[in-house]
Parts: structure tokens; C-alpha cells; sequence
């Protein structure tokens, strides 16, 4: 692609959180130019009448239509409605669609079908980078994953690859307040959130599903169970997971295994270091410490939600479908403290 | 007061933040019973299953009907509906009312009328008891005072009764999210308001109205601008209030007339040390830090806003009607932390 | 103990966060009397210097010395300097001791002898109330269970004294940070801890020990592994613990195990509702959520590691010793918010 | 200046805080090339094993020398340290200093003497753009303003500029805990600062100097008070100031004067709506909010303490200097929650 390529994205669902996140990144990004960004709420009103810290940055405005001149359409809309969208309004084949709601991350529903039409179904794929990278560069439709589903696989996938995902697996992790979204809820009230911890869908969180397929993908007949105990955290970015199982593999053998799976992918990142949650709030990164406890393989995994588990995801998928540097747009200043 | 009185109590309103305060000095207060707790909206429902931290220390329920066998009423409802509650529930003269709204603490609508009962008249008297103790001790009808305007009145009290409030006054003061109450609103988001802070109500707030009326009653003509800038904090629980004027006292004198005019009262303590906020936090007490910097007397008020500046104080003024120790069910452990 | 007896109580290491919450009990304990507060570093200032709270309540002073004219003896000092303590003031058998570290927490070190005298040695009896109640009525000196020991021992006891805890354990708690003392160090900088988390002691936590130490004493030959991932929380107070094992109970045979387990224990609640950190905080109070999910048995534990986990759990020690009410001085506020 | 201009940066402090900042940006600066950066505490070390969030984006180490093969020098070493270090290391006239601390920002000492040298003395400008712009554009040495000092004159420059600075200016301003720098002490202790607010320095802090000596620059003959009450806040970056004076001009006037004043000035933004400390978190801008509130006029000023109040401006001065886009490096995304 040359450097004077640039790519058209019209944006769905603006006013939300991951469009937010969405808009901050594609705003500074050299290769991106944005064409609308729908909102039925916000039609009419300045993006950053909502997304209040882009004033001075932008004056762009939502808008109640949209078109399909554009090289890709980002859906940040909820679970449920991405599907309804598409149904409702087929776009040209010749756009490509990231869709960050789950409707079409599980492979029996991944497809969308428009019989009589030239465009006469949209398959799509998985896009998790570090399990589909090149399948990704020839798709045509993306299902970004959830975030915990992201951080999650990214301390698993090196193990499954190599078919030794051979015991049960326990994973304890816990999210920021951003991970449910903007909408008011009394779990969502500062009043009982600050300097709070709960647990919440204990053992039946709904990206154990796409999590599980992933490993399956990699490892053939994977049957083990995933325990998987989600928190709610007190701030507001960031994932932290910490998962052990069984495993025969010394930690400086663990260590060769993720390192090299990992290597040539720009954002994921393998330690022997102990991390903590803010190093990589506010940037596309994920990191991985590995350790080995008595006959325990321990992995703790950190990322952004909104980012490497959302909006961050979304953009590094569109660079790889329109061959632009992986990282574009994405090397993004930590806010560490 | 023999010490085998024990006062019944009832509360209108149970279910929200001041209704949950009372409710935790109240179960261990050592001379009240508390006859019933209403709430519409949880009518039926145990006490712990809306304050669920009183899980384990009490069977209590709501209930959706009360009566006049009770020696005090609390209306822990909403500005306006205490008036309207009263307007429509009379009860007999034998019952004092304590009400933690707003609707009589303004002199001019300190009253409500029942035109053709024996009750004809229901007069209510300012509930600060650092300004009014000996009268309280006598009154049918409390009036509990604003949170912010007892922080700020506690910090300003001591000059008015010498009559020496002579120059503008300023004063920012930073309250917790409780002072907002549990409803959901987009400021009281946890995601907005972790690590945030914002002014709200500048030079407007409506508690200005009953200090300046306390000020006046003190010092006959005060007729000083009052400058008032609220921030809305990123904790739960507490406000900070800083205030300066000019001054002629030296720091010496300003702290011996603040420590001579707060002897006696048990909750209000006056220090040259620095004070912070959460040295206050979970208890009835308020610190007042005195101090002279350059022709500016400065004052650093703190105090809990559910406590000191709600519920705590209106059992304060429970006692004192009551012929109580003051004290009786607040000497509370600070969360200290 | 008719009503009259009055417990004398000292204190060494005063000036710490454990016993700032012993002081903060115990000045408002209706049967104790304070005799002492030694503190080597704080001798000769005001209690209010260190514990700043506590301004207007007490004139206690920290002092240099101490004396043998009391009942018990409260050890708030760092692990090894209890047992150093003791080793050079061997005080009189009258005195009960009551040590918050960890240095007579195991069996095989409960023990310190003082050949040629009276009072030639001190066994220590592990003050876990819900673990040793009648044992702790009778004994002369308490090891105060650790604060992840205590909430962690709270949801599995049950299981133990059944002699069902039969498969291996996981576990993961986050702390507040005052577990770590009051000590300065890059973990508890601000900057650093606020909004992040990080796990640490991964399956090497030193409460591992007295944990197993305890269901070893109900469930003889237990030697199932415990997998415990401590976090370090971005909050001050309480831990809150996830816990699963594979169970053959069914969720009502497991409630109702629990419930009777801790009938009669006043500080120890079971409930099937979703629990959440902040119900305890300020609080002595463990509460214990069940549940099944599959063929897993899935607890939650919560408590206040400075009260329930130490200060608290001394009282409610000191209490049964003397033949008190075992909440007396323990009916505390909770922060709720 | 041709796009294939790369300037050479030599990091003197590079383990601190404004160090790290200034690392987070300049890594991704499209025209600047890290010659060295400086730590005598971590020469040897990879800049990612203090900056850990940096791991993954590069390899750099810190090193314990330095040369003269540079064209900018930031120094980002304590206050008194710099002019140390200058006096000791007489840098060639042909490397331009800028200086983070507050060594060379009033004019008395604004100088550094070399005599008998080629570069006989260094004149340091006071590196404000929204007030020196065309002088900074020319300098040889920066001294890059403080952070309040940045954030309360950004706030005040506009009136000063009119002359119209005619009353006494009052203002409160809370910062994150980054203001502090990394070091421990009690204030920085998360157990103590988490939720807390404290008042310091009230009247006295030392940046008062350099806010007057700008408005002087601007308003020759300035001589009103400035009252600063600066708080301690429980967050980590950002500062939000609130200040006001009384004023003739209307809201219209205002906002109108302080638009065109900062017309041109890409990262300072005038605004009517309610503006909160978030919105510019962990980016390089200043949000101004213009009321008048009856004869008041009352500003809000909101940065963050470690970009527009440190390492931002530092580059965007250096932008200015080496005639770059003065944004250039500086487009960072907002954290925004």
C-alpha cells in the first residue's frame, strides 16, 4: 500500500464508550479519514459535546445518516443490535465491517445473509490478532473479541498451540467500571463502586464461549474446563487476570514458549517481571508475566479493556486488513500513574 | 431523665443514604427503640437487604404504614415532600419532628399550620446545636441544618457572636458523592468521577441562604458577601471547606475565641495542627483548623456529611430534646483510613 | 463477671495501625480501662498526635514505660519483636497476653518459656473465636489469627469440621493496604497504588501455614493443596476472598452447613445474596457467601482486615477471656459508603 | 525547518517522574532522536525497568554519562540541581537547555555565568507559550514554568494582558499526587492520601513568584493580592484551579477577551460549559472555563500537572525552539476516564 493510501471509516454507535475510544485513536491516525459518525441520541451535536475531552481536538459532528462510500464501517453499537444493523442496512461488499459487539464472534454465528444480492452473505472473523493474524489480513468482516475474552486467551493461546492445555484451568480477573459500559447502573454508582470489590457471573461469563473456541482452534478436542471468577474492579480501565493449571514444562521452558509465540507481534509482550495493572492502561498493549509454582504454571495477563479488548483491537484489525503498519495510530502514550 | 427512658422513634423515608445512617446509630443508640421504619418503595423488605451492611445485626423491616405511638419522628425524605408529608399526616402535638430536609430551616417558612386541631401550629427550631443548643433542648420541631452549611457555619459561628465579620468572605469546600444521595446521574457515575473533580453551584448554592441567616442571627446586620464555590469530590464520605477573611485578630486571639466558644460542645474541636479529611470520616465530629496569614484569619473546616452534617447531628438533636448525654449513640469509631 | 468489673488493659506498639484500631475500640469499650500505651518512638506525645482522629476524645499520652498492674497485655509490634518482647519481660501469669503477630500463630512455636520462675512458661491458644471459642474462654494467652487467616479459615471451616474438604482448593483475596502496615514503600506510594492492582506471595503466602494448621485440627490428615493468589487492592480497608473446591453438596446442604456452623458465632453471617467488599468495612463482621455452580462449591469470604483480621478479633478475644459479652465494644458503625 | 530534521535530545534525571513523562513522549516523536538519558541511580538499567509501562517499546538503557553531541538537553533533576549540574557541566552554546525545575524561572536568576569561556553566560526565557511564544522561538535556554504556575496564569493571563487586573484574586487549586515527585512521605502514602483531601503551603506556595512576575510582565505596576489555597488531591495527575476576581466586564466580554487571547495557541481552549479535571488528563492541554457570577468573574483552569505543568510544555517549547509543528509529539490521547 503507499503512503498516500488512506482509509474512509464511517463509525456506528459514536457516542458510547468504545466509539469513543475509537474516535481518539482514528482522530490522530496518519492513514484514517473519518466519514461519519453516527449517533441516533447525538445527530446534530459536536463530538465533543460528549466526548468532552476532545474539545480543542476536533469539530467533527454526529450525525443521523451515513453512506457507503467508505473503505470501513466500525460497529460500537450493543450486543444484540450490530446484527440488527446489518440487517437492516446491507452495505456494499466492497466495504469491510468491524464489529465490536459479540454477535458474531461464535463460528455458528458468524455469518450474516443477504440472499438475492450481489454481497449474498458476510462471514467474519475472529479478530484477535495473536490467534488470526493472517486470516485477518484477507477478511473482509471482523468479530473484534470481548475484552476479558482477549486478555484471558492471550495468557492461554501459547499452551494451546502446543496441545499441553492438559488440566483444568483456574483464572481469577477483574475489570474497570468502563468494561459495563456508560449506561447508569447502582454497580456502576460511584457511592458503592469506590474502594469496592464484588464478584459477579462466577463460572458463567459469556466470553468463556469464545474463549474456549479459540482454544479448540489451536488445540484440537480441547475439553478441560475454564473456572473463570470475574470482579468488578474500583477504577475504571484496565483488566488484570491471573491463571494457573497443571504443566510439565519448567518456567524457562514456559517462558521460550510464550516469548517466542508472542514475537512479532507488537503488542503483546512476555515477562519474568512482576507486573501490575496501570502499566498498560491507556495504550493497545498486553502483558504476560509467566512464573512456575511447584507443578503450577502461573500467568498473570494485563491490558485496556477499551483498547487492546476494544477500540485498540478494532483499529490494529483495520490496519492489518488495509495493510498498514500494525501499529499505526496505535503507539499511544501510557498514562502510567 | 430517669436512665430507664427510652424514646420510640420512627423514621419516614428508611431506604435512602440519611435513612441508612440513622438506622446505624439508632440500632445501638443505648435508649431508643425504634417503633417502625417506612418506605414505600421497600415496604415488606428487611432493613439489611437495602443497607446491606446491617446484615446480621438486626431483623428489622420496613414497613408501609406507621403511627403516632412515638415519641420522635425523623423525615429522612426529600425536599419538599416533608412539608408535603406533614400537610397531609398531622401528628399529635406529643410527637417531636426532626426533619433532615430543607423545608423549614429558612425562618420565614419555619412553620406549618393546622388550622382547627389542637395542634394548630408545628414551629420548627434551626438544629445546630453549636448555635441553638439551649433552645433545641426545648423544642417540639427540629429543622436539621445542610451539610455544607453546618461545615460552614461551624467554621464561621465564633466570629459572628463578637460581631466581627466585617469583609467578604471566601470559601471553596469539596463534598463526598453521599452528599448527592443514591440516585443515579451522570456525575455520580463511578466512571466520570474516580479521580475527578468539578465546581458545581458557584456563588449559587443553595445552602448559602440558612448560613447567612445564622451569621445574622448572631451579628445583628451581617450583610458581607459570602463567596461559595462547591466542588463535587472523588470519595464517598466528607467535606472540606477552606474560608479566609480579613482579619484583625491575631492567631492567638482567633484561637482562643474559637476554643472558648466550642468548649462544651463535644464534637466540635479547634486545633492549630493541620487537619485532612478522613480524620473525620464515620464520626459526629467536626475539626476546625485555625490559623492567621498575613491580614487573612483562615479556616479549615471538616466533617462528615452523613454524620455531622445529616443524620448524626439530627440524633445529636434527638438527645438534647430528650434530656440525653448529647453524646448517647455517637461516639463512633472513625474509619480512620 | 457482675457489671462492675472493669477490665485494665495495656498496650505495646501503640503508634501503629493495628493499634490505632485497638485504641480506637477500646476507648469506647464499656468495661475496659486503659492503664498504658507504650510506644518506644511516640513516648511522651498525645495519642491524638499519632492517631489524629481521635482528637477530642482522649488525653491519653503514649508513654516510655510500662507496668505490671493490669490484666492484659495487647502486643501490636512487628512479627519477631512479640516474641523478643516477651523474652525480656517476662510479665506475671495474672497478665493475659493477647499478641497480634504472628510469632506464637503455630503450633510448634505457640510456646514461650521462663525456666526458675513462677510463671515458667506461656502457651498461646490460636484466637480464632469460630475455630477455638471454649478453648479462648479458658486460655491465658491468644495468638491473633492473621487477617487473610481469618477470613480465608471463615469460608472453609465449615467444610473441615464435616471432613469434606476433599479436593484441591482455590483460592484468590485482595487486601486493603493498610495489611501492609503503615511503613513507607514504592507498593503503598499513591501514585503507584491508586487504580492498579498486582498479585504477590502467589502461592507462597505465609498464611498458608496457620490456615492449614486449622483445618488440619478439624479434618485430621487434611493434605489437600491450598492455591492461594493474594492481591494487593487499590482500597485501605477489608479483604475479600473467592473461594472453590469440588464439592458433593448441594447448594442448600451447603447453606445450611455453614449456617449452622456459625450459629451462635454473633460476628459470622452466611447468606445466599451477592456480597460485595464494602458491607464490612469499619465493621468486626465476616460475612460468607454460598453458593454451587456445577459440581463446584463456591464461597466468598469478606471481612475488615484491621478489625475482624486483628484489632477487632483481639477484643472479641479479650472479651471471652474475661467473661464479657463477647460483642461488647464491637458493635461498630460500619462505612457502608 | 525540512521535514528530515531530527533533533538530538540528551536526558539529564531521566528516572523521575517529569523524566518518564518526558521519555513517553519523546519516543514517539516523529523529529526527535534520544541521544542519552542520564540517572546515576540507574545507569545500566533499561529505561523500562523503572518506566515498566515503556517495556515492549523499547530498548534503551540509561546511561551514567553523557556528551555534548546534542542539540537539546532537558534537565529533569530537582530543584537546586539544575543550576549545580549547569555550574559544573558548561554545556557548548550550541545545545540548548531546558530546564524543568524552577532554578532559572525568576528573572533575578534567570542567569548562569560561565566567564572566561566562549559561552560566557545562559539566559533563560520563561518557557510560557500561551506568553513568550516569539521570544521562546528564538532562545537558547528555557526555564519550563511550574505547574500550578502554568495552570493559574493560563487562567489570568488574558486580564493581565488588558490591564484589567484590578482586584484582589482569590483561588483554590488541587493537584494529583505526581505534583509530589516519587518520593515517600507520609502525604504519599496511599493508606492516608486514598480518599482524602488536605490544604498545604495556604497564601505561601512558592509559585506565587513566578504567576507574579507574568502578570507584571503583562500588566506593568501589578500589585494585587493573590490568595492561593493549594490542596492536596486523591488522584494522580491533573490539576483544576477555580479563581475569581471582581471585574466591569460582562460574560460576553470575557469569554470574548480570553478567545482571541488564546486564538492560535493549539492546546489552551476558552469554554462556557462546565468543564471537570478528566478531560485533559494525560494530554498536553488546558481547558478554561469563563463565568461571570454577579460582579464576579470566575474562571476554571484545568491541565495535567505532568504534561501542559512539566514534560508536554517542556516539548512544546522544544518544538518551538528547533521551529517544529509546535503540537508535533504532543497529539496524546486523552485517558479520558
Amino acid at each position: 500500500m503507499s503512503k498516500q493510501k488512506i482509509v474512509k471509516a464511517g463509525i456506528i454507535g459514536g457516542a458510547g464508550y468504545t466509539g469513543g475510544e475509537l474516535l481518539r485513536i482514528l482522530i490522530n491516525h496518519p492513514s484514517v479519514e473519518i466519514a461519519f459518525i453516527h449517533s441516533n441520541s447525538n445527530a446534530g451535536n459536536y463530538i465533543h459535546e460528549v466526548h468532552t475531552d476532545l474539545f480543542g481536538e476536533t469539530e467533527l459532528k454526529f450525525t443521523g445518516e451515513y453512506n457507503y462510500n467508505i473503505d470501513v464501517l466500525f460497529l460500537c453499537v450493543g450486543h444484540g443490535d450490530a446484527r440488527k444493523f446489518l440487517d437492516a442496512n446491507p452495505f456494499p461488499a466492497s466495504v469491510k465491517i468491524i464489529d465490536l459487539s459479540q454477535d458474531f464472534r461464535h463460528t455458528e454465528k458468524s455469518t450474516i445473509d443477504y440472499p438475492g444480492t450481489d454481497n449474498s452473505a458476510r462471514q467474519f472473523v475472529y479478530g484477535l490478532p495473536e490467534l488470526n493474524r493472517e486470516t485477518i489480513k484477507t477478511a473482509a468482516n471482523i468479530a473484534n473479541p470481548g475484552c476479558f475474552a482477549t486478555c484471558l486467551q492471550l495468557g492461554l493461546l501459547p499452551l494451546a498451540a502446543k496441545g499441553i492445555l492438559k488440566s483444568e484451568v483456574h483464572i481469577t480477573a477483574t475489570t474497570g467500571s468502563t468494561g459495563a459500559g456508560q449506561s447508569l447502573a447502582p454497580t456502576s454508582h460511584f457511592t458503592w463502586r469506590n474502594d469496592n470489590l464484588s464478584v459477579y457471573k462466577a463460572f458463567d461469563h459469556q466470553h468463556l464461549k469464545e474463549i474456549k473456541q479459540s482454544l479448540t482452534q489451536l488445540q484440537s478436542g480441547f475439553d478441560q474446563e475454564v473456572n473463570f471468577i470475574p470482579y468488578r474492579g474500583d477504577f475504571t480501565r484496565g483488566i488484570i487476570a491471573s491463571m494457573y493449571l497443571n504443566s510439565d514444562l519448567t518456567e524457562e521452558e514456559a517462558v521460550k514458549l510464550y516469548t517466542e509465540y508472542y514475537a512479532g507481534h507488537p503488542f503483546t509482550h512476555v515477562t519474568t517481571r512482576n507486573i501490575d495493572l496501570k502499566q498498560i492502561v491507556n495504550t493497545n498493549k498486553c502483558f504476560i508475566q509467566v512464573q512456575k509454582k511447584g507443578n503450577k504454571l502461573f500467568i498473570i495477563s494485563i491490558m485496556d479493556n477499551l483498547l487492546k479488548g476494544a477500540s485498540g483491537q478494532a483499529v490494529q484489525n483495520m490496519n492489518l486488513i488495509f495493510g498498514l503498519d500494525e501499529t499505526a495510530g496505535l503507539r499511544l502514550k501510557a498514562v502510567a500513574f
